[in-house]
């Protein structure tokens, strides 16, 4: 069992995750000190393994970028990437939509993780329910993707109604977006676990990450064919 | 201050409460016992007042009925009318929305409030978002009411998706249907509270005695002209 | 459906959201970046639209203050305005209260944007229960407005107290304002959720600009006559 | 330390608890088989001590009347006395204020409890302030008490306006009554536990023995003079 | 819109949504009264089409069974079907996980829903970690199915364990299985969604049908191919 | 009702209230700005009253004390006073007790609002339950007092061990010390509120203002004698 | 690993449990159907192996214990046990402390279970904090256990006190005794879970099973020496 | 009693507690003032007790460090050490496992927290479930350990597979590791709560101290034999 896992004593990177779950082993920078993620980057950067890590802070790319490491940054999805991967293009594609301004960033973390894996991905941003008229106007374009990703804050009810307007699966990502009886995304969570449409799952709060990796793994299946 | 209140007791009868709100004292019967039921309708009937009962069990019913008392008592709703009410009808109309079949006892707690105080009422049940066209095939309609009530439990979207289209104030009513992560109605309540569209208040789970007052108050500008 | 939204790539200004719920696109700010913020200012302003804008933090306004822009901020309510409203003065009278002097922003975001919208506006502040006679003593005013706005923290009753006293509809705002069990105004919009005065509705936690926008779309009944 | 408790096998009730406290070991009833509540109220009958048990069913006093212990049960409080308390009556006098009809066994308990050790009690019931008027009228009376107890469910704010009435200690009790979003009493509790009036102090709810015990610590002050 | 939607009253049964969104209007039982259950099911019966109800009681299905109409019923799931689906079998497989053996009702929901839209579902049950052998000699097996389906109850980590060692996606659905600070599946649905093995998507407690509604949207993508 | 309250805009200063309820107006600093809080203050000062403020932060008071009132601030219990009060010494003894020394600010709030009104204090600090022998070694001083106010976190079970051990009311303050599952103090106060022991009342986290205030008015009863 | 478990289709019965855990698989009966039940005990007892089940309900035992398996049931604690176990009574001494008499049920489970392994189980019942006394009478003898098992509802504060006291190992049982803000055995966990002393582990609510299988894998350690 | 505690006005330092309990007074620094830590400190280095604490911040370290009092402090585990422990290597071993790097400051608590006490620990880190093989491939040697810490957080899964494939006792530490529906680790508490692997106990989110307080009692059981 050698070869599966790199032990650098805080952690253990875990190799054969890719050949496990059809998806590697990708680093969470939150709660690591710049420290321990420069190590790791190291470690990855050694093996000549592209890596993506998600909710990297500006302190943590500000420590990281002077290593010479060749690294990619995004201030709104807070994604960092080293090196270039290595996947071709997938066939499906995957709608990446959000209700408001504000699920930017969560929306974003969704559709670079998925582009970093080769996903064809199509954003619909500011698509929420107060204004159904701006949704109704791009509903046959997102009826054409192969999974939807739908982020949403507030009273989350935009994955409800596209899933009753489209065959597609829809993920659900509430956000943190709202305030008082928002309760930073809970309100949003607990109404899509409730959809009354059919074909929604739900991940946690913020997690564009989470939905991407679904989507990931769905895609899958229509490659298989 | 002696004729405002008839105190029979385990309860003091308030007399000005129309006078001083405009909406008279009305008896919410659960937890009160069969034989204190009885004993505020008989207090009421004597005084030549007729009054509106909520949440009256068919236990309390079947207890009551027998008394000779002039009673109706609607199963769905659970509303019990002790004689006929003095309201002339309203000039204004009040639009009950729900978004499915289980919803109907609440909806029709609001509908028949609202028709005891003299309520024009139209009612549009299961219009619910996972089918929006049923939805979009009455709005129209529902634009041309003066205050929309509109109830749902599970999601709770309905009345977002409602005050997204419409010009009427719409009071949101969370219903206790659905299961799980529903909470009974805590979901629908959290997600009306946050709801994106503008216009929107809301009342306590499962009030549709609540909407309904509340919409005669409202409905009362208009008749102020 | 060309015309009924401006597409500016992280968002659609919604331009018939008035003509379909009676209350134009506002510019919720909390959540945006200064970028986005001013990007959409300048739109609207280029469109020759005036607009308000809530949650503006005195960051974001010293970032767009210099833009050129006829813009109005107001630290307490934290609103801030593009250009000049084009609405009249509205016939119905709005009545705010407030229970404690901490209250004032809330209260002020439910004045100012009534204001910006013609609606004619009376404030009552610190006539929280704890000293009646401060409340009472204003009864009689309170009573000839035709929309109340009663906007309390900790244990939020002042919605309860002046609804059992008057005849038009009360919105209840709870406020973030308290400690410990206070739990960030949740207490107070529970309380107000199960007021036992008839006539109450709620909307979320610190959400003056929504009690207004509520209070608006009723006071059109008036203005229908 | 032999003779300050009596151990019967699953209990060893406290013999010494009315010195050491000034108030006698009771029994709380529920969670109680009847096999063992009759035990414990036979080793009480034979010390020749009387004892007071709280939520009492009917279920359990129908199984213990037969026994030919001298009992008294009241079915509004769920209170079941045994034997005839020793207490002399009290000088101070304990005023006990409900909300509400539905309010009563609780209200009841922490009354009846009162008696039994001898307390002078008041009792103002419907006094909730959706008809303010009602405990407006009531209010001088209420100011003669030394001690006040007040019950409410639903908002739970009769408390906190009662204490900014008057100036002897107020003894917060919420009650479960109320549905929806009154989470068996829980909004009634937070309510109270924020009451923007001073000397409120507040104990679990439904729990009208604690009030009544609480109160008679109070007025063990009165009696010290 | 005329043939979308079939109006009842009560409810309008939507006829469109299999072409909408894939999926046909399916009847949840809970909340109907049995007379509107039995109308639903004529209604469709007279319109020829098959129909799928989940959450029938014992209670409702012993009024609907002797109408004559063709009816089947489950008492593990609580699913009763209308007539003979018309449905192909499917080229994908679903694998249905379950805990323990009180997650089978839950279990049998999702894997009986899937076969009435002619899904091949394969069953592993009670593979929960505490016996982590069980899983493990089934994991060869599991790892061929296209989409799996884990239900849990009390700590839920069964989902987390069968996502990191397999490529399909996960569909976990928590069960109100457990005690205490289980909160009726509440631990168990929180557990899943912060899942730290990628590609888990949850669904509301004991959620069988949303479950498998969700692998059915899934499993179309193989189908496309 | 003139000059029953003094309004400075968005202030009405109570000064019926001491006439009232006993306890005159006290000023809670939090969520006031420091203009707000200097004119209040000044407006005391004009009309030769002696007020105290509480949550005092540093930030406010060095915006004041510059200002020529006769101000003193305590840093520890963050509490102003202004002028001199006019309270003679009370008959009655209050026992202050602190589970911990964290506890002490809230413990220091109680005291000195206490001590502004005339009351003698004890204090006894850090006599937690996990060392038991600290508390037992001062509990015949301790059973000496009128009334004892018991201030803990974390398990909060202080107020319970000593109510079972003396014979005047506990007045129980939660404290928000502890991390984690103390969820800043809803521990404490549930433990408190579920007091196995007689005569504990409870007020908000961290309220040892509230818990003063309620001690003096038990107090009162002391000295009506 | 053919010969680990047993599978009869509903479950897979963990045979190798014991050696793997150092505790054979036992039954928790709770959400099995009766007949469920019955094939389980049948199963272990053709296997020749005795075996324990928890949470057995009335209901449950009147179905098998006709089976003419060999069974005994206790009405307290809610355990069946198949067989004759094979443990031999072990070295260290096993303390089981209950608050009240409503804990008994829980107690009863951890001491039953305890010595179906053949653990020495000493009862120390009635124990709680409102009167010291009765516990510190016995906390010599409570000092000699090896391990200690607490169970307390209402505000759980038994096992800081013990803890406070001794030097074995406590495991904290918070039970569902209780009412209102107890929320049926939550806080008495939390209370647990912030034990200010040291030493405190604790199990979920009323699993009494949970904290006997932790004792006795706890005194392994002193039967290994 | 004299000698069992030092008093010192704020705090009364816990001298008999290691006689009473087997465990020294320890220094909870969170929560107290710079000033208030020295002062502790320099009581016990003047009466010559070594001695530890916990939650020390950087703040608080940077404050004492210049006192000449013999400090070590540790950055990851936030633990301070005053003087040279006299504890002699204890007999068992302690195995502490993390699920993630995040984790490290909890586990290191623990582990540093033991090893003040004289215990041996073998560290097992970042080996949560997302791959399984990292756990497997260790657990031949954590089988080997005589009491078992498991801390992790999000799902908080790892006890439970950890404790299903050992015999020794478990004990779970919840961490604050994750985000959203994490809720700072109560998931992960909740989660560990419900274990359905036998023998785990749980302790307050991130409370590595606790854990190791209560593994040091249990390792008590091996030193006795």
């Amino acid at each position: 069992m050698d070869n599966t896992y790199s032990d650098i004593g805080f952690a253990k990177l875990d190799l054969s995750r890719e050949e496990r779950t059809g998806a590697p082993e990708t680093v969470y920078c939150a709660g690591k000190t710049c420290e321990q993620l420069l190590i790791i980057l190291k470690t990855f950067y050694e093996k000549g393994i592209a890596v993506l890590g998600t909710r990297c802070s500006t302190a943590q790319y500000d420590y990281v970028k002077d290593s010479g490491l060749p690294l990619h940054y995004n201030e709104t999805s807070h994604i960092i990437v080293l090196g270039q991967h290595k996947y071709v293009q997938s066939a499906g594609i995957l709608a990446v939509c959000a209700a408001g301004t504000a699920d930017l960033p969560v929306a974003e973390e969704a559709a670079q993780v998925a582009e970093f894996f080769g996903i064809k991905v199509e954003r619909y941003y500011d698509v929420g329910i107060a204004g159904l008229h701006r949704l109704l106007s791009k509903i046959e374009n997102i009826r054409k993707a192969d999974v939807v990703i739908a982020a949403a804050g507030m009273e989350g009810a935009l994955p409800s109604v596209v899933a009753g307007l489209i065959k597609a699966p829809v993920i659900a990502v509430p956000t943190s977006v709202g305030y008082g009886a928002s309760f930073q995304g809970l309100t949003a969570l607990l109404a899509m676990l409730n959809s009354c449409a059919e074909g929604v799952s739900v991940v946690n709060i913020d997690n564009g990450f989470g939905a991407a990796m679904a989507a990931r793994k769905i895609l899958r299946l229509k490659e298989q064919k």
